[in-house]
């Protein structure tokens, strides 16, 4: 089992990137091999021109890996950046997928959306699918903790891999595995599909519990529920979503869903039981990352030994493949 | 002044690509750095089921280049795909062209029906002019020698140029100049627009005078010149073109069209000269070829020694590319 992951750097990471796929990286990491790419440059993609912003925010999330608990002895944290053969990869993956075929990858469609790009779309976001599966295969892993949104990118690596093996007769890439996240993916805390930092809407792994405070006090529970006394709905309720994934005493939550259900239970009851919870999931989090935060010296250490390795499988990698290919 | 060109070794090289541009590559090479890409990725955007066929010709390309006086002390023969930095700045600058400005370019379009894309064009394929900008621009050179059919490709070059030094507000790259060749397209031996390897309407540099004079014997002349006494067409007769270009004493061709035209010229003679004036341009060139053909050895060092030295380049050029980008 060899694990690949990654994160784009344009802010620091939030609770919905936990419960989609940090959670998992830490669950899987025992015994495992394990490499999380920071992808600046896909993260360019959509933020060209905040390169600075991106530049600031790779050692924003590597605090946050070591926060949660990455352990570098198992797991290289590398920058994308740093790893040529990430774009001769996708250079060669390029002539082995249509543009017609780019164009009906769902989550591409659905982000497309979301940048308001219309039909201004620049080829580098229109062709990141690609060099997304680049990032992935050039490491030979075999599972990637995702969540379910991003499963048509998986689905295209796979097409990629199996198209390169046949284009030069020879088995080099094996399909990847996708490793769904265990819980349902995080709605915002205004009731939003996803929780996202670009929308506002999230709750950051380094948030102090005055601000944890403040936006669980915001968090969308039954618009309808006026008063306390009246039955209030359970299902879409922001603070039950979190309720469930954050409060460990699983009979308490039925207890509450029922009281709140029946009526008589209030929002600001329920609102600071989750305060609670998540603060202290996040507390721990928070003494660490200040700590590292504290640190540039070994986190820019982290960083450099994390590029060392990845470049040197990354230039092992692209020889075995240039070779394939009858490159020079 | 510093030239970069190119050619796609998809075949040895021929009469057009002399007259297009391997004649200005040696008339502008005195006292000026050159570089000569052999675009083997590029090749492979059109060719990627061919990859043998790609790497055989990368050694029949650059015997043709020293076969008609390519001076390596003066000029870089490399392989593009030796300088991982060039697939580094075609990722670069995909974010700054959009997916609709691609389908504008000229040439793309043309040569799209050429290949019979239809509606499954490549990514590779379809991006190709970005990856082409960046192997001009990684160089910084001044003048490009190129057909006219090449011009949108210079000026999306441009364009690429400018929006990168706006978006990162640094005047790294300076616009190129294309440098068009000084006689016109040479048509194809059947009179077709373009001398193509792949049409099979090419005389190649490193043909027999056997072949040469096959080929002329198939050439294109004036359909409805039938009776050698009758007036014969010197428009679009591709002999007449082949004998403007080759044919060193003008006031001779002159009066073999004034005869040609008022009928008593028969397309044997104006054929024989011909072959005599293509034989006595290629004589020398096959000469050398032969004698560099049979020196692998020499071929090999010449290619490793260019490639380092554009590897150096591009190393050097490509960190002052990151830094203005803020890239690790």
């Amino acid at each position: 089992m060899r694990i690949l992951t990654g994160d784009r750097p344009t802010g620091p990471l939030h609770l919905g990137h936990y419960v989609g796929s940090l959670q998992n990286r830490i669950n899987l990491s025992e015994g495992t091999e394990q490499f999380i790419i920071i992808a600046n440059l896909q993260a360019l993609t959509t933020h060209w021109k905040n390169f600075s912003l991106v530049e600031k925010n790779i050692f924003e999330v590597v605090c946050d890996y070591l926060a949660i608990g990455v352990d570098t002895n198992q797991t290289t944290i590398f920058v994308q950046s740093t790893i040529p053969q990430l774009a001769e990869l996708t250079i060669f993956f390029m002539n082995l997928v249509t543009v017609n075929r780019l164009k009906r990858n769902p989550t591409v469609k659905n982000e497309m959306k979301g940048y308001g790009f219309e039909e201004h779309i620049p080829v580098g976001f229109f062709t990141y699918p690609i060099s997304q599966a680049a990032d992935i295969l050039l490491f030979h892993p075999t599972h990637i903790p995702v969540g379910n949104d991003q499963l048509p990118m998986i689905e295209q690596t796979n097409e990629i891999a199996a198209s390169f093996n046949h284009c030069y007769q020879k088995n080099i890439f094996s399909p990847v595995e996708a490793v769904l996240s265990l819980t349902q993916r995080l709605p915002g805390i205004d009731g939003k599909e996803k929780m996202s930092k670009s929308k506002g809407n999230a709750i950051m792994l380094s948030d102090s519990f005055d601000t944890i405070k403040k936006k669980v006090h915001l968090m969308y529970t039954d618009p309808d529920h006026i008063s306390i006394d009246k039955p209030g709905r359970v299902e879409g309720n922001v603070v039950f979503t979190f309720l469930d994934i954050f409060h460990k005493n699983k009979d308490e939550i039925e207890e509450l869903k029922k009281n709140y259900r029946n009526g008589g239970l209030g929002d600001s009851t329920i609102k600071k039981i989750l305060v609670d919870d998540i603060e202290n999931f996040i507390a721990p989090i928070r003494e660490k990352r200040i700590h590292f935060s504290n640190s540039p010296d070994l986190i820019n250490k982290i960083i450099k030994n994390g590029n060392e390795r990845a470049y040197a499988i990354a230039e092992k990698n692209i020889k075995e493949i240039k070779k394939i290919m009858h490159l020079l």
